[in-house]
């Protein structure tokens, strides 16, 4: 049997809760067919690690999850952290230092889910938004300096380097072009941000070159809210910055019925280091506790790791129960429907079996 | 009679149709109403100039705008120059140079504009977007090291400061207290960007200590458009940053029915320098001449004129005007109607004749 190594963060508030629903579900469908097995190594990274001990992590904790074949991980953020500092002790390093420089969040109308755009209907909207993971926006750099006067100054640089844009471009290009209608759209600024946009740009059209069957084009960001929203079909394969690909994913979230089922993975294409698979909401403590969570955007993330490890018939059953239980109707509040997250589990492991 | 000395720049593609339509417009409310004289200094600034003798705008053009009482601005951009030279050439140093620190767009869906979101009727979204105009990620620093190489480093560099961030940030609490639901939501994204952001979310607790009647609450920009999606009536004033204000501002008038309507001012509070006064949309050469462009954008622009100048009787009529051309379906086929820009432009003028 082929061996996966798993390392489990399940990090704050429903990120526990969705992390449980989904570590079932897998256990279910590899119990159904075999062939593989997951070893699940659960780590207690996060918000009550660090106000319990002062460190979300241990040391060395990078060095350790290297030696995983894939990190699953739950969600971050916790009333009683600034996030600044959470998200940049335990998500972002990880994104950083593992060079997962492809994020990719795929999205769609599910038959199930109540359209919010006048006009479509399940099937529209199947976009694959695939977001530069490692630098750009999210680069780090900056400071403060004169703290508290009243000439203080904040900066925040982004850091485009020639070689990560291109990375991400190549990627975008390949994944548009594996898809039926072989069609990018490339988002920037690059008319207000003259140097780094500009490079996002420049690279764009020096890739291109490599995929002459692949029709694209190039949209400055705000106009790009509105084709979302007005020609949702006109989009495919979308391909942007880490700042722009952060609100445009949550945009198509949004567009697409709901951010519970938005799910998302870390790629490091190279497979140099391990690759991470997340929801992409967040640790959301108004509803933690409670059983209220949609499990279905972290089961589906482990359905997109499952493909990742080689696991493509794994991943197939999992995203298909997940869609029969929307389709069904079985589902939490956010998607119209009056189950818990236990019950939703129960659902997709339910139907997984019956598969 | 009071007299107002506006600098009229048409600037490109459509931008100077619908500069035509308002110049129109004003015309026929100066002369309905009297009290007050408007004198329009037509300018030659744009691409067209660009191309022909080199320059966007001739020599001490900052000084010599600042002489007249507002600028109405209508569009820059043209295929043949690449956006970056063209913005920061025209539009862009007008922002910075006159300190017009607020950018402010109302977006709210007009009684006879189709809605574009499930559940939102007339009435809906009625938000103010007030933008930092002057600095953060339009800073205009940065640069691009090693061009060409396969290590090339290309860098933006937001910049804030404090006096910056606090004097947007008092301007929208007093928007958010001078309106009914006395509400208003700091839209930044500190939880990534640890500096700049920052400064900006803690200058918002700040100066709210000032406003104890404003109900406001801080967001994320990625979590932002989801709940201008899923929540629209939940937001009433929002505040933000340069770069966030651009992308939410178009994507609260895709919301809200169309970009051929959004209009925008680029005040300085202090009145030390002229304002500006422009529709949010661009050039659009590829309806550029054939009298297609919705011209309501510009005239709402040019209410907004005469509001900041002191004609509020003149601004009021304007946007009634405006408002029941399109309440009456006399629209342009953005609109889901079938006029051209001069047969709207004869109807409003018509209409407000009639007042
Ligand atoms: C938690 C936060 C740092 C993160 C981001 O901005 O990347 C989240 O919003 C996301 O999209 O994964
Ligand atoms: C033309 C461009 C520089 C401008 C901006 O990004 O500010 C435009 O999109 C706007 O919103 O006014």
């Amino acid at each position: 049997v082929r061996s996966h190594k798993i390392a489990v963060i399940p990090g704050d508030g429903i990120g526990i809760e969705v992390t449980a629903s989904t570590l079932a579900v897998l256990r279910a469908v590899q119990d159904k067919i075999g062939g593989f097995e997951l070893s699940f190594d659960e780590l207690d990274y996060g918000s009550a690690r660090y106000k319990a001990q002062g460190s979300y992590t241990p040391e060395g904790w990078l060095d350790y999850l290297r030696k995983s074949d894939a990190i699953f991980f739950g969600a971050v953020g916790d009333p009683d952290v600034p996030d600044h500092i959470s998200l940049w002790e335990l998500i972002l390093p990880m994104r950083q230092k593992f060079q997962q420089y492809i994020n990719i969040r795929p999205s769609s109308i599910l038959p199930g889910i109540p359209s919010r755009v006048v006009g479509t209907k399940p099937g529209d909207l199947d976009w694959v938004i695939i977001r530069e993971n490692t630098e750009g926006e999210y680069a780090g750099q900056g400071g403060r300096t004169h703290v508290g006067t009243e000439w203080e100054v904040a900066t925040e640089l982004a850091v485009f380097t020639r070689k990560g844009v291109e990375r991400v471009m190549r990627f975008a290009f390949e994944t548009a072009q594996s898809r039926p209608r072989k069609l990018l759209t490339v988002v920037s600024k690059s008319n207000a941000q003259r140097y780094g946009l500009l490079l996002w740009d420049e690279v764009a059209e020096q890739v291109s070159k490599e995929y002459p069957d692949v029709k694209w084009d190039k949209m400055l960001v705000d106009a790009m809210t509105v084709r979302m929203v007005a020609k949702p079909t006109s989009l495919d394969t979308i391909v942007t910055t880490n700042l722009h690909g952060d609100i445009l994913s949550d945009l198509a979230a949004g567009l697409s019925g709901s951010i519970g089922i938005a799910h998302s993975a870390s790629l490091d294409p190279t497979r140099t280091s391990p690759s991470l698979f997340e929801p992409v909401h967040g640790a959301a403590f108004d509803i933690m506790g409670k059983d209220l969570a949609n499990p279905i955007a972290a089961i589906m993330s482990a359905a997109e790791m499952l493909r990742w490890l080689g696991e493509a018939e794994a991943a197939d059953l999992v995203e298909k129960a997940c869609r029969q239980s929307i389709a069904e109707g079985k589902t939490t509040g956010d998607l119209g429907g009056s189950l818990k997250t236990s019950q939703v589990t129960s659902e997709v492991v339910d139907i997984l079996e019956q598969l």
